[in-house]
């Protein structure tokens, strides 16, 4: 299976309807996705000091089924009209598991 | 439940071996670990450019757990010995899911 993991630190003006905005469209699109096995989205939980706002962690069963969401046009929209003026910093990588 | 991520880009002088021995090390410890549901951690699968090198998922039943992983001396001491010296960068957050 395949772990696709994102985190990111909001600009301070974001406002927290953005950010439920954001985590409903990607939680929406998600559900139209074969092979994702879990899709899990969300802000901070607050549990210390020091960690990013946000993050993104997708499960999928195959290297292809993920491809299909990242290069999917509602994927890249979401990514250049919500996520790309909402961020400061942002990490991300695919692992193997 | 939580989700603990973690993302790391290393030094450029880290070797694959570090990276293993690191690795190795973090799932022993999880199997230790009452609350872990699952324990995902690994280096960047290689998917596409401008990704980073390394993740840790850990999902836990509940807040409790994860601050038991967070806090245990075991994970302190991986932290500060292995992690501390290979990590150039780092983003962390805790997610409910």
């Amino acid at each position: 299976m395949i772990k696709h993991v994102v985190i990111f630190n909001w600009h301070p003006e974001v406002t927290t309807e953005q950010v439920a905005a954001l985590q409903q469209n990607l939680e929406a699109f998600a559900t139209t996705l074969e092979g994702c096995i879990e899709y899990a989205v969300g802000a901070n939980a607050g549990f210390c000091e020091g960690t990013a706002d946000f993050a993104v962690v997708a499960t999928f069963e195959t290297e292809e089924a993920w491809r299909t969401y990242f290069e999917h046009p509602d994927h890249r929209r979401i990514v250049v009209e919500q996520i790309g003026p909402m961020a400061a910093s942002r990490l991300a990588t695919q692992i193997r598991h």
